[in-house]
């Protein structure tokens, strides 16, 4: 490995390998990463185009040396951590916007390009990327994990949203997935197996992504509930409903109760309840005749009357742009909000699983309190979150303290739950009450990771979700690509 | 392959294996298709469960015998021709809806499935699967294609709705991709990988699709301009209003004439000049408040005022359901209506390409009449159709019938050319025309098939489109999964 990186130094520009033992630390740990590794990488090198992150695979591919591909750190399942040591490719520094199409609706970027700068810089066009991960997420990490986030129940998911991909292969050859048509039937659909292969099957240095059309304003409402159940059965009447919703969002009690310790949110405190976070978007053309916004008000009243059939205890239309963009700013940072409340010594374990909603549902007689059974069979989306209650009562029973957020909308559910590493009766409680929620996907039909990526906390419930013959196909693929396993190994699954 | 077919027929019920002349013949020619071969498969085999397509290839594959699947046989690219000879499997009596899913909006279906059928049965859930290729596509054929059609702008492609396959693979092992999650980041997008592969990785079996909310009701207008040019003009401009478009069509007036020449639509005649439909939609909840399609009129006043500004020559909106329905059947059948007005001993070349819409703005200077140049330049759908009429004035100029038919919401137009196979010289035209289309795609940074996928037609194509190392990647996968090359071969490349 020294040798890999002695010849990198004298292949690239001054400043560009790192052997610096704080350098090499930022780049191994994360505060909510659940899967931190003791081992970490020999060095850190900053490629600034795809022709140094090519040479760079060439020499590690010479010298047999893994390859960590690292952009922001802000993955939670270890996805960038080096198990197997090696060279850690931070590729944070190729942050350019290479080509943008605003008449194509596309742009050309680097992997390193934040999504929330890019949106930013090309607000004014009246386009924008509809994905709505960590707010420190690289384009290149949320391409790897294919994230989402609030948004992706009106928008899909990243897999959606990738025109064409440069990767350089673990032998160092550079291809390009396609060109940029929006639009494709031609050959295997390379943009979908790179998309979420997380740095195991190649390196991501340029994305070219589709983008939408940014509605012109948004409307908000949230509606607190009594219990989860209930803002549950609400979920789904709005679904089906057709409304269109451009989010639907539940954060529990305890969500709440942070967001308020934290200040509140849009200058003031909100009820700790379990509540819905509704938000609609208005056409961009529905301003051109000024005043016939009729489309957010129906979808308004049609939410209002569902909610109070629901019997939900408040319904509010947030008033002013800045309550709700405060309001969609906390529930964002929930996760760093969660961070600055936990107790003193106590480490966060987030998580997160996607289910079809109705299995739960036949499953929900074997836990107590659901006497309701016959309307939770009807409703799919109350069992989902019926299924994260139990998640939550399984955690309190543990002693730990824990939160709900759910993307209702998409069946996708995270927990976060603090505990003390030290303390080791916590440690344990974390992991079962962690592998409960995913057998309890599984069982489900569901999938050990809506949103998060498998990385190394969740390879041996990859195991469990898929059954051999389908991981073979994978590890055939992962064969064919890489046959020496050095991009990103111990991720996603092992040899 | 004798041997093969003798195991199958003892393998297998009765009369699931046919060596009849008939059954043979009417499994390798197609009417419509561009790439009918002469070589035949030895035998039919229809399975009708993933256990006999199992076993089907497990013998096929001992006795290194070709598999070909066929759906509909409505491919037009050789999809389903036997250029190796082999054993063509029929998956056409694999046509049961597995299960159906409302509260999860999904549902599982065996390849053999017909789209209209499923929207048909499961109507009254206010569901339905919103592809829209082919009335006779099988959902099997719709995922090895990646189908789409006039709904893909708003819904996306067949891509966007495969929750998991169940697949045999060459060696007769099955695997199914995922479970039932909508939303998953775990591990390798299997789905991406074999839907619009062709068959060539694998049989796919089982299906479990996506549904989407049935709007309560569509309105259409239909808008004529005096050139393609304004028609692109109108169509970008009411793109980028944001108008919630569900789809946007144009049929050139080469089409329009056939719509009358077949009688007409929705009982009367149309104007026979280049014409634009537009489809709106109105969600579900719009009908629970009565009197409140304020959306839909409000997109129907935007979409006027910007038709005029391009100076339509007509602008009607379809004023009851049976004539939207009817303008919509003539679009959906503009295949069979150009079947059915060509002169006499003609075949039909239909075949399809997308781009980006900005890079042929770039080109159009090449060309005559484009003094409009930096218009154009700002308009790229316009630039789109421009195209277009390039490629429909190359084809008359070399005296062959032809007509266009554009999704223009993706970048995509078809084109429908008539020619005589048994005279040389329009043999000759028609291929000129067609690769002249396919090399103008591609220096746009296009595709050379935005739906109908590679199979052999398209084969020498591809290999221009995309360079050497990302074809060698799309090989290695093949190799890793198929690696004699058993499954479907001879489509989308060559070993």
């Amino acid at each position: 490995m020294l040798k890999a990186v002695q010849e990198l130094r004298e292949l690239l520009h001054e400043g560009a390998v790192s052997v610096d033992d704080d350098d090499i630390t930022q780049h191994s740990f994360s505060e909510w990463s659940t899967s931190n590794t003791t081992v970490q990488p020999v060095a850190i090198v900053r490629p600034i185009s795809t022709e140094q992150v090519s040479a760079i695979a060439n020499v590690c591919s010479k010298f047999k040396v893994p390859m960590i591909p690292y952009g922001a750190g802000s993955s939670i399942e270890g996805n960038f951590s080096s198990p197997h040591s090696g060279v850690c490719i931070d590729l944070s520094g190729m942050d350019k916007v290479v080509a943008f199409h605003p008449e194509d609706m596309d742009v050309v970027v680097q992997p390193g390009v934040n999504w929330m700068n890019l949106n930013n810089d090309i607000k004014t066009s009246g386009l924008f990327l509809p994905l709505d991960p960590s707010p420190t997420a690289l384009i290149g990490g949320m391409v790897s994990t294919n994230c989402s986030g609030t948004n992706a129940m009106r928008y899909g998911t990243m897999k959606d949203y990738v025109v064409n991909l440069t990767v350089v292969l673990a032998d160092g050859s550079v291809i390009k997935t396609r060109r940029r048509p929006r639009k494709t039937s031609a050959g295997y659909n390379l943009n979908g197996l790179f998309t979420g292969s997380e740095g195991t099957l190649g390196i991501i240095t340029e994305i070219t992504v589709k983008l939408a059309i940014l509605p012109s304003s948004y409307s908000v409402a949230t509606i607190s509930f009594e219990s989860i159940r209930q803002a549950a059965s609400a979920a789904f009447s709005m679904i089906r409903s057709g409304v269109p919703l451009a989010a639907l969002e539940l954060m529990d009690e305890v969500q709440m109760q942070i967001v308020n310790k934290n200040g509140g949110a849009g200058g003031r405190m909100w009820s700790e309840l379990p509540t819905l976070f509704v938000k609609y978007s208005m056409p961009l053309h529905a301003t051109v005749f000024a005043g016939t916004n009729a489309a957010v008000q129906d979808s308004i009243r049609s939410a209002r009357a569902i909610a109070q059939q629901s019997n939900c205890q408040s319904f509010e239309s947030a008033s002013s742009t800045e309550q709700m963009d405060a309001l969609w700013s906390a529930r964002r940072q929930s996760l760093w909000a969660s961070l600055a409340a936990r107790p003193p010594g106590t480490q966060i374990w987030s998580t997160d699983v996607a289910v079809p909603v109705s299995r739960m549902a036949e499953l929900i007689g074997e836990y107590p309190g659901t006497d309701d059974t016959q309307h939770e069979r009807r409703t799919g989306l109350m069992a989902l979150l019926r299924g994260a209650e139990i998640c939550r009562e399984r955690a309190s029973r543990l002693g730990l303290f824990n939160s709900i957020v759910g993307h209702v909308g998409d069946g996708n559910f995270h927990q976060v739950i603090m505990y003390n590493p030290d303390v080791p009766e916590q440690k344990t409680a974390v992991t079962e009450c962690v592998n409960a929620m995913v057998d309890d996907a599984i069982s489900m039909d569901g999938t050990v990771s809506g949103e998060h990526g498998i990385g190394i906390g969740k390879k041996h419930s990859l195991a469990k979700e898929l059954d051999g013959a389908t991981l073979g196909v994978m590890k055939a693929l992962k064969d064919a690509l890489d046959p020496h396993w050095l991009m990103n190994p111990g991720k996603v699954f092992d040899e």
